[in-house]
Formats: C-alpha cells, structure tokens, sequence
C-alpha cells in the first residue's frame, strides 16, 4: 500500500503483463492496477484503460447508502451468495469524504474478513484525494479493472448520500440504494435524487422498529419520483442482514433486474451511456490542462489580477484563456455573435 | 419565485438597469439578479458578470458546517451584529444536496424573520439543481453580484460538510467553520479538508455537554492539519447563540481576520485565486459544451459504443472527441508522443 506515483509510472510499460498476472488471480497485482487507477500519471492510467479494453464481462452492482445503515454487513451476504453460485467477486469500497485510500483503513472492512482468504474474492478501498477529478472519475475506471481482471461480479459501494454517489452509482450495471429505519434516510435519498437512479430499494435492519413505515415510506415516494422511461420498476427489499433475513429475496431481486437489462438491450445502453460519461471526463481533464499547461498559468494569473481589480469580468477572460491555449476560434467567434 | 429561465434570458438586455434598481435598494430587483446566476443562460450571466465586473466592495464570509450544527442560529447573531454596525448584509443560504431552491424552503430560513422587514438586509437560499456545474459554479457568482448590489458583508453559508463545502468555502474572504458537541462532527471535519481551509472555528451550542472537549480536539487538530503556508492561527471560539454567549468573541475573531486580510495583502491574494478557479471554471464549460455541441453527440454516441464493444479505450476516444470539436491538436500530439 505503499506504492508511490512514481513507481506506478514507471510501470506503465509492464501494464500488459500486470493485467497478465491479475486474470491469472494474483491480488497483489490486481490491487497494483486498481493504484495506478486511483494514483497513477494520466499515461499509465491510458495504458492500463488500453490493456483493458474489451476484456472481461461483469455484473456491475453498485450499492449505497448512509453511514451507519448497513451496506457493508449486506456486501458481505452478496459475496457469499454470489460466491456459492461459483462466481468471482470483486468488491470496490469508495469514501468520497474520506482522504485515506490503499486498504483495510474502514473498520467496516473488518465485516467482510471471512472472505480474505478465499482467492475468489477481491476487496479494495478507495478514497477521493488520489487524483484530481476525484472518485467520480477514478472509480468507474476501477471497475473496468476489476472486470478486465475476470471476477464475475463487481459490487462497487459507496459511503454516503450525495452527488458523488448519486454520480458513482450510475455507473453500475444494476443500482441498489440502502436505508434503514430511525436514520431520516428517505428524506436524505430523496432531496439527493438518489430515488430517480435506484434499481432495487433495501430497507435494512427490518427486524427493528420503524421498518415497515419506511418501506412504505420508500414506495410512495418512488411513485412520485421522476423516474427514467424505462419500464423498471424498482422493488423495495426488507433485509435483516445479520439475522439473515432477505437475501433470498434480495438476490431474486438482482437476478430480475439483469434479465430485465439483458432482454430490453437496458444494459447496453447504460453501458454506452457511462462510457460517454467517461470519455467526456478524460476529454476535460485534457482540455482542463491545456488551459494552463501551455504557459504555465501566465495568463490565467493575468486575467485574474484585472478580474480582481473590476477591469474584466470572468466570461470575457475565460474566452481570452481559450484563445489563449489556441481552442476551437470558431465556436468562440458564434458564441460572441450571439453575446455581443 | 416561478421565474422561468425563458424570461430570465430575454431579460439579458435589461441587466444593467436591473443592477441600478439592485443597487438603489429594490429586493426583487436582487433577486432577480441571483436567479439569472442560477437558472439563466450562459448569455444572460455573462451580462451580469459584465455588469457587476469592478462594482461593489463586500467582506465576504463564508459558513459551513453539519445539518444540524446551528449556522442559522449563528448567521441570524452575525446579522445582528452587523447591522448594529449599520452595514447592509446579505446572506446566501446554499444547500448542496437539496434540489429546492428560490426561497424559504428551509425551515431554517424562518429562524432569520425578524430581519425580514429590514431593508438593509437580504437573505436567499439556492439549491444545487438549478444548471450544470451546480452551485460551486453558481455560488461565487451569485456573492459576486450580492457584493454588486451594495452589501458591505455577504454570509455565504452552506449546509453540509463535503468536497462541494470545502469548494464554496473557498470563495470567501472569511471561512468559519462551524461544529457541535455529540455530533462527531471534528472527525467529519478533519476527514473533509476542511480544517485545511478554517479561518475561525465556533464550537456552537457551547452550553451543552461535551463542548470543551471538542474545542480541545479541534485545536489539537489544528495543529496536525496541513494548513496553507499563511500564517494566520485560526482560533477557537466557544458560541451558544441562543444564549447569546460569544457573539462578542465572535466578532473580535472576524475583525482580526479582516485587519489580517488587509495588512498582509491576503484578501488581494484569495480574491485572485478565486477569480482563477472561476475563469477556469467558466472556461471548461465552454469547452464542456464545444465537445458535443458541434455535432450535437453524434461523435461522442460513436466513441461510445466502440468502448463498449471493446474495440476502443476511453482515453483515446476522448483524444478523438477532442480532436473533432477542432481543439489544440498540438497539445494532442505532444501527449501521444509521450504515450506512443
């Protein structure tokens, strides 16, 4: 967990055979991929996007929720179920508000140790400081990892309920959204519009009081949310993880929802959608450089100082800093047209 | 309330006029203004951005801290304060994760009614959902124009402790950070970042339980924290606004920051990495939507579906989106050659 920026750049051209070593189920070079993913130079984090390309087929789960509401101990029960089919499962843990990364720094991982040494299992933390852009650009790129590294399923957690997640879990093959009763949790999931992106609702620790009022709670308010076309409609699951209660009706939950997104092409879709997302992303991060790089920020600190001084306003600097870095004129020229 | 943003971008000829009215005192005249930033359209907040540009002179001051933590409470006590001093104040309420917005949503907002008939004071909520790159887009242009409409103090508070706090935070002149007793909130705090950013911290509701402890800890943190080079120490002040305990404290804690901005040329400083991050920001919207603008997706959708079909990678489809909108294709061979 030591691994430092550097080392993983000068591993970019061993990137091929490290993604070699991952297929073949050797953790530590899965976990070295996932690092270059969350820390490595923009041209490592190409050649591993590149090594990866088309490689593999997963199940992507995204499951979130609350600190404190239960997602880990419901991981834990999906990794067996899942583990019990004979499927590989892969597990990545996001802390968008978290600055630690590399391992097992959440307690919560504790939960899952009885799969640590089962090799069909894979565990990894992840925090937001790595790199710029933050998780909602490092994370989906893990999930290509671990499904280039052949697990079956990806369960991709996040901890929280905000635009981060909202952002993280829609990158997911099947969205799970996790509550619990006394935590004011269908409210916080409502106002963060995690509601328009859920796939499967679960209430957990339904054996305590409460419970029932908020699935109900939860299905009224998926009446009113303003959900997507698609004709899924999102089950609302009550789970007891640690008394085991649920999983059976969990897991036919998911199983429903990927034969649904096989058979209406939803999957393709989704998967086309999140990749549009992503190369827009790494399209940004670039063009974000550029506006800096060429001059090491000259101009952007001279525009600012007369913005400062009431001499400029920000529009007009900003298309002076595009000018700059020599983008499309074409498109700024139109655009001044209609403002001027 | 229900200006639509049609009417708000037809209204762009008429900004100038609009700020006078903002500026001789007319409340719906600044309300309007602060729609145009959140809902309007890129023309019409230019011509704010236009106007506004060099006019006003504000100390702006910025609160964050948990749901919960008693900011309102507080900005109500500064408002006071400040007007007390005879100086006009304005506060912008920003709730990142709450997709209402206009108006006094929050019950939180009706704890501040009785500056509602002060005409030296305006108070304004705004939510994250009003246009693309949300509110730590839209907040600082929003104070911008609050600093033009002739407000000697604009309390920029937002609710919540996260990335999208820690960015608003930064767009002010002042950053308070706010936490209580029993709410665990140093630990959320130091795992934000936002220690990092504190100009003065309240210990509020300093009355209860558990209050002395936690200004301890978060000394201790402060300490450990990896603060900016500056050398201001941010101190700790005990606050039980209802009580009216160390408002006074308070205050003396804002007027040293004030002199400390002024004598050491810091103010000049952080208004002009502010402007930066704004131009930037405005700059890579611009970019953002050149990328599918110019042939509305249809490259981006291709791009796409060849990721999913594994026959690209993301990096390199993002080279080819970037080099399809006509960007800086010399910066574009530079990277391939490093990653050829």
């Amino acid at each position: 967990m030591s691994t430092s920026p550097t080392s993983l750049t000068q591993r970019a051209r061993d990137i091929p055979s490290l993604l070699d070593a991952a297929r073949a189920g050797q953790n530590r070079a899965i976990g070295q991929l996932v690092s270059v993913v969350e820390m490595g130079s923009v041209q490592t984090r190409r050649a591993v996007a590149v090594a990866c390309a088309g490689v593999g087929q997963a199940r992507i789960i995204g499951l979130t929720g609350s600190p404190g509401v239960g997602k880990s101990t419901v991981v834990d029960s999906l990794i067996g179920a899942y583990r019990e089919r004979d499927l590989k499962v892969a597990v990545l843990a996001v802390d968008p508000s978290s600055p630690f990364s590399g391992g097992a720094v959440l307690g919560d991982r504790i939960r899952m140790q009885r799969h640590a040494l089962d090799p069909g299992v894979f565990i990894r933390s992840m925090a937001s400081r790595g790199r710029l852009g933050g998780l909602a650009a490092a994370a989906p790129e893990a999930v290509k990892v671990l499904e280039a590294c052949g697990f079956d399923v990806v369960l991709l957690e996040t901890v929280g309920v905000g635009q981060v997640e909202v952002d993280v879990a829609t990158h997911a093959d099947t969205t799970v959204v996790l509550v619990a009763p006394g935590m004011g949790d269908s409210i916080q999931v409502a106002k963060a519009g995690i509601l328009e992106v859920a796939d499967v609702l679960i209430v957990n620790k339904a054996d305590r009081a409460g419970a029932t009022l908020v699935a109900a709670e939860l299905a009224d308010m998926l009446e009113l949310a303003h959900r997507s076309t698609d004709d899924w409609e999102a089950p609302v699951v009550s789970v007891a993880s640690a008394a085991g209660i649920g999983l059976t009706e969990l897991m036919g939950a998911l199983d429903d929802h990927g034969t649904w997104l096989a058979t209406n092409g939803q999957r393709q879709q989704r998967r086309t959608r999140q990749a549009a997302a992503e190369i827009q992303a790494v399209a940004i991060d670039r063009l974000r450089s550029t506006l800096t790089d060429h001059d090491h920020g000259v101009t952007l600190l001279a525009l600012a100082t007369a913005v400062v001084a009431g001499a400029n306003d920000c529009y007009t600097a900003a298309d002076e800093l595009i000018d700059s870095a020599g983008h499309a004129t074409h498109i700024d020229s139109d655009m001044r047209a209609v403002t001027a």
